[in-house]
């Protein structure tokens, strides 16, 4: 890997730290260097500022004069809530940028490049590129389509089911596994769950056992807001986050209960009987999400990949049968010959514990 | 890894050339090794016979005179078809044995060891011993519990689908997947399928694509015996071996129809309605099998399951998702806990091709 590979590669690195916290800005990290040592690092704050460039350049001072910066995307060119951060890098004098990608952002997208250069600052791109492209993958969705990345967590018997037919579920699998499943809670901007899934498991869906953090959003969908006042979710609904996304027939004092327990509604279009998932996720792109990690339950996963909305797919694989009466990880989806069916390209596959996870995109 | 390690390691991966080939008799590898050069190399021939020491000695000749022979397992000590391995290394005047364990069969256990040292050959005996356990467990199974031992493969859906509901089934996985349950089924004695299997997908069930070679004997499990008689199956039966496990009640006719088209009936217990898995099994077992890799479907997966009859499970899962009207690969098990189900333990995890192998044991 070549010295300009290895920079970059930690900036990304860097930025990585900041996925799920920064939405709807892309989680960025920065790193200077000048004559081969490292003189400044930043990513992204918490909330999207201070950017991550500003941050290194602050950490390198004057040190920054004739550095390199190596940034995980395009830096910004435009004035929003604080001067761009070309501007920044100028002003510190940095000779040479390297970074991936343009940014996808229309107000960015090669103006900061070309800016970079108008003041003779030599700029690479292209390194890493692909690598890049995944990490910000939710930032670019949202602006490009105006919606999420959407990642389905499935997590089942090694028949693909994910409880017995009386409802038992604790556990499948082991606690290495459902470990792994805070760490990806915790990278996403938003943990979406189905009303079936809030009702049959009255789950949390908060990030336990990595510290104190800001918590991911946390949404069910549910048409007719029938989820019950005495649950877990409604009762920290003022602490943490809790978005329902409900169909516009919904019950005025359902509405009512739920804003007043903290709730935010989010009112989303039907599909004949349905919640139509597309507008969902056009509706949670409007509110910044860039990031939104599914845990099901069925019959949401199955309208989500039906819809054809699913961008990376995340599989916990344990080593017991439950059975063709067991609860299926994937409602009905309608399918009568294979190659109807969406085919997910493999992107890795190894052991937690005693369960196998498996990850797959589009 | 120390010497005998390495050379030990060299005659458990000769031994398993023979699996699959050298039923009743235990696939044994064997490495003479002389002032640390190999000398002589032998494994058990198809059929059991000749045996691995025998073959490996003639290729040493005079060389073994002070040598180390490497066994993958006890060398025998009885007189059966053949003079006994022991006497045939101490004519040879090998020095020193090293085996990993004691055969199980109680006709040579230790006393193979005995006669050796008594005849003045150092024995050393413990290593690798995990490793040949694994590798001769259908032949302990058999010796010791009278039946062989089970590996059930289950190529499914990422949601454990095997088929659509219109029964479109071709092709889940991917063509790697598909050359390795070749490979698999090489290396066992034989391939077991249910019924409904054998009718929906008019199986071959051999090994193809690895060169001309002994192929395994094909079994299907049919209580009434009321098979297709215009099918693969029956075409080749004059070929390649068929036994059909049946119960009591089969008719006559069929019985008779069977036999005359080249296939073997093996006439089996019922529990209830269905056939006895324990029963075939050990019927099995009087016959000499002792690798049967079953390759489903869903209901005699979920008997053998349910009988606590499997001893290795291997599952290829694959991109897609088929949805909840498909067919399951495991039938139905009535488990109303998940404490009730056998947990499998995980020994590797790969990607093939596409696909995802996934390999447990009990």
């Amino acid at each position: 890997m070549s010295q300009d590979a290895r920079f970059l590669a930690l900036a990304l690195s860097l930025g990585r730290r900041g996925q799920g916290l920064t939405w709807p800005n892309p989680a960025v990290g920065c790193v200077i260097v000048r004559a081969g040592r490292i003189v400044g690092r930043g990513w992204t704050a918490p909330g999207g500022r201070p950017h991550a460039e500003t941050q290194a350049l602050a950490q390198a001072g004057a040190a920054a004069r004739g550095a390199t910066a190596y940034v995980s995307l395009e830096p910004c060119a435009h004035h929003g809530e604080t001067p761009p951060c070309t501007q920044a890098l100028i002003g510190a004098g940095i000779a040479r940028v390297v970074a991936p990608l343009p940014d996808s952002d229309p107000r960015v997208s090669g103006q900061g490049f070309e800016q970079l250069r108008t003041a003779g600052i030599e700029v690479s791109t292209g390194l890493l590129a692909e690598e890049a492209a995944r990490d910000h993958a939710g930032f670019f969705k949202r602006v490009n389509e105006g919606r999420p990345a959407l990642t389905l967590k499935l997590a089942n018997s090694f028949d693909g089911r994910i409880a017995t037919a009386s409802g038992h579920s604790q556990w499948i699998t082991g606690p290495e596994a459902r470990a792994v499943v805070h760490g990806l809670r915790a990278r996403a901007d938003a943990v979406m769950v189905g009303a079936g899934t809030a009702r049959a498991d009255d789950p949390m869906l908060t990030v336990r056992g990595l510290g104190p953090r800001r918590q991911p959003v946390r949404i069910v969908t549910s048409r007719q807001l029938d989820l019950p006042l005495m649950s877990q979710l409604a009762r920290t609904a003022g602490e943490v986050p809790l978005w329902v996304c409900h169909g516009p027939d919904a019950d005025a004092a359902l509405k009512e209960a739920w804003t007043g327990l903290g709730a935010k509604l989010v009112e989303c279009a039907l599909i004949g009987r349905q919640l139509d998932l597309r507008a969902v996720l056009a509706a949670l792109g409007r509110e910044g999400l860039t990031r939104v990690f599914c845990e099901g339950g069925g019959a949401l996963a199955a309208s989500l990949l039906a819809a054809d909305l699913v961008d990376e797919l995340v599989g916990f694989t344990a080593g017991l049968a439950i059975g063709a009466e067991g609860l299926p990880s994937i409602g009905a989806l309608g399918l009568a010959q294979l190659d109807e069916a969406r085919r997910f390209t493999l992107v890795e596959t190894r052991a937690i514990g005693g369960d196998v996870m498996h990850r797959w995109t589009r």
